[in-house]
This record gives structure tokens, sequence and C-alpha cells, in this order.
């Protein structure tokens, strides 16, 4: 796979501008807090202010599993990572209907799921399940690379679609292991402390998923510095095509929201591929998984909602884009003192 | 004016409903965290499960002007209010935006603005400008019955008209004022600790608004223990109607997102008015006005968002007003586990 291209920042002398016309509109200087900032963000993403409404914000979910499930880190079976590809496809799970109210359209991409899925979605397929990550490599170095390099297409795919917010989503029994592994291998924290409860493991799937974690922790830190070895050794096809994703959206100048800890941890190896990747991106929100707080410090990101959701998908993301519409539309359509006829302040 | 009928709470039994049927939707048990929470409490205020989707939510902005403007205690001068009631009708304000964002209709209410406004508009306008409290009541006693009647009758025609999530607005230079004072009065709490930067004061401006606060409060101490009177002396006449307004959208068991300090304060009251009127409360945000978070505190509501916002107009309860949308519609759209054939827990 080629290197990502150059990531360009987000235009600073837009956000500027942006932030001078919050001060022009019939409104306290910034009264609207966090909502001016963000809208001032995707003007300078999108090199102009008004920034342009968003029309077509996307939420692309990648699926597929994982060998560690195997080894009793899920409450959940494998058969349902593929279970539920069905049901997005069919528009019955959270992220459907979230993105509905958000005016987002939903894509599913089966990079890795163990059953057999729609020829439409399973085009950038790589394997059937990814290995057991505890005691063998998650992928091999070709498969790595087109799980990255499909992430990318699908990005690229996307943004020429006219995509002008972008999702990624996750949906795979077992990822929150892969995903505290990353975290821990990329920022040095202890194994126990990126050990969450995922989709909601009792105490014995817990001590489980805590000695995954810390046998795939010594495997992954021989290739500590490698980020793609470090996809290859200890992620799966699905993360590593996220951050083949969140890489060429920076690259490509779209903005993302970012959802949670699988999102987050691809993201980290999304900025080493690809630095400065992480100006195109606002977290949406922090979930309930610890090691998703230590991706946020990581990126020096600061959540838009604390809604402790924890279920993936694009989920918590999905739920802050109507913030990122007000944002751009208040920007775009208020009035100003002068339009208006209203007197500013003394 | 009579007093308000009896609240009934939302009903328990549906609220329980609706937190089993989360338990068979295609998602770990909770992880959608606090929407999980909302949707089953708009359920319980519907008494039905699954919730009907909403398709009137309202905002009612209530304005009024404030003699204690004329000590300094704002940042603009009291013909903005007139001005910017002008711009809601427009469609310039932050709040229109915010609301068509979210689907949501906006009403103005003129109380007791200084200026003339439209007919349509004035038709439960008490006076010109409230009285300044420091050293005056801000209401006659007509007056404030006539003004919590106003906010009651707005209710009950939105709730007519078949609005299913209510938001009440302000807007009134220098009512921060009477705001902090109305909590300082009803929470026991110094003046010097609820006094913000309102629309954005500078030092001298925050110390006349000291003044006027601690001024107002000792008047407001003899009335302390009735209610009506507290309004009457040193709230006004759009305070006194977002009371009536939130106390009746609870005796008609109409769901409310309430906004920041002044409609926080108003809160207050109106739960002293209609005893158990705030279980049909949601807070949608945390307003930076350090007053607000004691609001919070004594109703004990924990708000959806944190945004740093503080412009009033509803724009807080407004920018929340998705995440409801999102809340009732995961409950009524969603598949189970049984109709999705996805497996369910271990």
């Amino acid at each position: 796979m080629e290197p990502f291209a150059a990531v360009v920042p987000p235009d600073e002398m837009v956000r500027r501008a942006a932030l001078d016309r919050h001060e022009q509109l019939t409104k306290p200087a910034g009264s609207l807090g966090r909502l001016e900032e963000l809208g001032a963000w995707v003007a300078a993403c999108q090199g102009q202010c008004p920034p342009l409404p968003l029309t077509r914000p996307r939420v692309v979910i990648f699926a597929g599993d994982h060998g560690i499930a195997a080894r009793g880190v899920s409450a959940y079976p494998s058969e349902v990572t593929g279970q539920m590809v069905a049901n997005f496809l069919a528009g019955g799970a959270a992220i459907n209907v979230l993105a509905a109210t958000a005016g987002a359209g939903v894509r599913v991409v089966d990079m890795s799921v163990s059953s057999e899925t729609p020829a439409e979605v399973a085009k950038f397929k790589v394997r059937r399940g990814s290995g057991s990550i505890d005691t063998e490599d998650a992928l091999t170095a070709d498969e790595v690379r087109a799980a990255l390099a499909a992430g990318r297409a699908v990005a690229d795919e996307e943004v020429d679609s006219g995509a002008d917010l972008l999702v990624a989503g996750d949906m795979g029994i077992g990822n929150t292991t892969p995903a505290a592994v990353l975290v821990a291998a990329v920022t040095g924290a202890e194994p126990v402390t990126v050990i969450g409860r995922g989709t909601g493991i009792d105490d014995a799937g817990w001590m489980r998923k805590a000695a995954a974690v810390r046998d795939a922790l010594r495997r992954a830190r021989r290739v500590r510095n490698d980020p793609v070895a470090l996809l290859r050794t200890v992620a799966g096809a699905d993360l590593a095509a996220v951050t083949g994703f969140l890489a060429q959206a920076a690259v490509r100048r779209t903005p993302v929201l970012l959802d949670g800890l699988i999102v987050g941890a691809a993201a980290l190896i999304a900025e080493e591929l690809a630095p400065g990747a992480s100006a195109w991106w606002v977290a949406a929100h922090r979930s309930v998984e610890p090691a998703h707080t230590m991706v946020l410090e990581q990126l020096d990101l600061k959540p838009l909602l604390e809604m402790d959701m924890r279920l993936g998908e694009g989920s918590g993301a999905a739920a802050a884009i109507p913030l990122v519409s007000m944002a751009v539309r208040v920007l775009a359509e208020m009035a100003t003192f002068a339009d208006a006829g209203v007197t500013g302040p003394a």
C-alpha cells in the first residue's frame, strides 16, 4: 500500500473568520459556547465561511470477527456479528434509527465477518475472522495492507459521492479486546486499566479478557513503533479498515465525528500513519469504556456528549450529528446585528 | 387565578415496560446509556410503550423587559428585547435556526416588552417593563396572576394543538438578575454565588449586578414562603409566565426540556406551585451561569448537554431536542432480538 498523502490542516484563516462572524450574529459573543467552536471548525474544514449546511453526512460501519472471541471475552457469540450485519441492512439496529433521525446515510462494509454476507457488502472482505491475538497475528502482511487500502478506498468513494461529514462505526463481537490492546500499546497504559465490560461481560469474562489483553499486549510491544505491524499483530481487518478510513478522510479534507473505543483505537494508529489527521476529527462522545478516555487524552480531544453510551456501530457519533448541523446552520443562517437592526453591546 | 390542578406522575409501569423493551432490542442491555432512560421517560410521559415519535415539539419564548436593566446590570440596552422579538419573528435568531434543525416550531409571547410588538404576539401582555426589583415590586398582585395565567393558557393552547414536547425560552435584557435573585431566595445561596456574567458584563457591571441582587434579595426574603408573592416582588411578567407554562405542562402530562438559568429559576417556583411537576421535566443542558447549577441540584436534574451555552431563548433546550427524538425512535423503531433473528447474550 502507498503511504497516505500529506494531511493539510483545516484553514486557520477561515476558522478565525468564522469566529469573527460569530461576533456579528444576533447573540451575545460566545453565548453558544461549544457550538460556536464546532461551527468554526466545520467552516475551516470546508475552507469557507459561512460554511455550507450539511447535506450528506454518512456513517460507514466496518464489520469483522475476532478469533479472540473464542476465548470467552464477550457476552455474545461470534455469530452475532453476521446477524447484526443483516440487521443493519434491514434497518433494525440502533445506528439505523439514530442515523435516520440525524439525516445520515448508513453503509456496511464486511471486512472479516466469519459468515457470508451479501456481495455488495463483502467486496472489500479480506478474510473470515481475524487471528486470535493472544497467540497469533490478527492478519498477514498482505491482509493488513488490503484492509488499510479498503478503508482508504471507502473514504474516497464516500467523499467522491459528496459526503460532507463522515462517521466510522464498527461491528464485531470481541472487538473491544484488540482495541484495548492497541490503546495500551500506544499509550503505555497498564493492561488492567484499559479493560472494560464491553457488551456486558461478568467478572469471569472480565478475567478472561484481562488474560487475553495481557498476552496480546506482550506480542504487541515487539512492534510498538511500526503502526502497520501493530495492526497486523493485534488488531483485525475491521480495525485496520477504520484506520485507513480515518486517515484518508483527513487527506481528503473531510470532517469526521469520532465514535467510541474501537474507532478511537483506530484513530490513534491513523494519526501515526497520517500525522495531523486528528485536526479533521471531533470526538462525538465519551464512551463508558475506560480505554476510550485514554484515547481522548492522547489525541487531546474533548467529547461533545457524555451520555454513558457503549454500543459502537457509530452510534455515539450519530447522536452528535445534529449538533454539528446546528453549529453549521447558525453560521450560515443567523442574522447579523446589522441585518436585523439589533443594537450591539454597549 | 385558580391554583394549578394536581400533577399526576409519569406512568411508572410504562417506564418499566420501556426499560424491559430496551433489553429486547438488538443491542447490549444498557449500551445506549442515557438515551435509554430518556426514551423510557418519554414513554412514561405518553403513558405508552413504545412511545409515539415526536411530531410537534414546540418552543415558546416569553419576552419581557426588566426595570433593573436601567441599573447597568447588562451588556446590552433594553431596546434589544423588542428588537430581538422582531428578529425571532423574522427567523434570524439562534433559536430559529436551532429549532428548525430540530424540527420544532417557535412561538413568541410578549409579556412585558417595553416597546410595541405585533398584536398576535402581544395578546397576553400585562405591562411595559417590570419594576426595578432592587427598590420596587416587579409586578402588581393583579399582574402576577395575569402573567401566571398567561403561561398556563399558552401551555394549554400548545398541548391542545398537539404539542408533544415543550420548551420554554426567554428573552429580556437584564433577566439573569431577577433569575439569580429567585435562585438565591429559594435555595438560600449567598448573593455573590449566584451572579454570573449574563450576556457578558465587565467587572464594573458585575459589581452593579451584585448590588442589585443583594438589594432585591433583601426584599425577596420577606416573601420567601409565598411563591406567587416572590414572583410579584422580584421576578417579572416573563418569568411568571414561564412559571405558569412549566407548571401547566406538567398538569397536562406533557414532557418539557428545560433550558438554562431563566427557565430554571421559574422551574423552582413552578415546582412549588405544582408539586411533582419536575417529574415532567428533563434538564437539556448546563448553562455557564453559576446559579443554573444550583437549580439543577435543587431539582435533582442531570443535564443532557454541557456545551458552555448561556444564550437563553430556549437555545440549550432546542439543542437537545434531537436526542429526545432519537431516544423515542430507538424504542419505537429498533428490531428486537427475536424480530431480527439475532442471538442474545450467553
